[in-house]
């Protein structure tokens, strides 16, 4: 299975759990507001890091984008395929670059 | 093949294309800088769709995310397995929780 | 009168003006989610002007983010007499530094 | 003295102090990108605060935003009254609603 579905399921299996002794848990017990504002910030460091971090903190960062990221859809119940499917649909419809046709900045 | 691994081949078939015909060589072409901005700017969007936006608008903006991750990661010669095996590493060593552990906020 | 109480001013008497000839009334019939996108957008383009921008775009970045936060008050209608006022209590109670000694990252 | 004429004099009093009993030179020695990262956060937490938080949540976040583009202009030489006089001249020039004119989104 690959990374992010078996991410997902982890995800989803210790949502409920005890928030003591799990991350994923914590982040559910405090609920959709701070999923969101961990989202950001990762994403904020992760272009810190692009701009002035070594490669390492890139790829760590991107990592801590990625994990948040699921966790924010997994507390919207939304699942990564459906994501998956909205970039495929993009792909599909008009190419990567349907942005560059509207002018996008 | 799945979906992040034909969107990491689409990016790095276009990055050096006609930046005019191309949003992903229009990024390519302004630089890190703008890749990171667009990253940073994407998950505000998603952390605001979570918090006041439709099922919808943040599946799109999730997807908007991903994309500009992607795109991040080529223009820094990153490959998106090394950052899927940061997240394995960290399962594998720790748990998901690992931050727990170390008393994250 | 100092810029800032001048521009709280500004934005005061435009709120609720036609959308369509002010970016203030704009804002406002747009609603708080966009007014608070829009600071968070503003900032990671600062902490990227920071990073790889000029002086000058560093200049221009901030008074976008100094702009946008005083929309976003507006919208909640905070006065930036109090956030003054927060800043003038942290430094009144112990120092500019308080931060520091709750360990903050 | 106003209150952010009085932040800016305290924090360039302090930049060059013991970064273990100092916030403001704390965060001087870990230097402009962990400045900028620390703007991009606070300014994600006010926006989710806007969204999901107190009001006094949100007045704590904006002098969060507020502190942290302090020092981050300081970590770059700028001064508080450049960015002022650059509102200024926007509002001099073309009203504050410049934006709205050039299509702003």
């Amino acid at each position: 299975m690959d990374t992010l579905t078996r991410l997902e399921q982890t995800i989803a299996a210790r949502k409920g759990t005890d928030p003591a002794a799990s991350y994923v848990a914590q982040l559910h017990h405090r609920g959709v507001p701070v999923m969101a504002r961990k989202l950001g910030e990762e994403a904020v460091e992760a272009a810190v890091a692009a701009l002035s971090g070594s490669r390492e903190e890139l790829v760590g960062e991107a990592a801590d984008v990625l994990f948040h990221l699921m966790v924010l859809l997994s507390g919207k119940d939304i699942g990564l395929a459906e994501v998956l499917a909205e970039l495929d649909r993009r792909e599909g419809m008009s190419g990567l670059d349907e942005k560059a046709a509207r002018g996008a900045d």
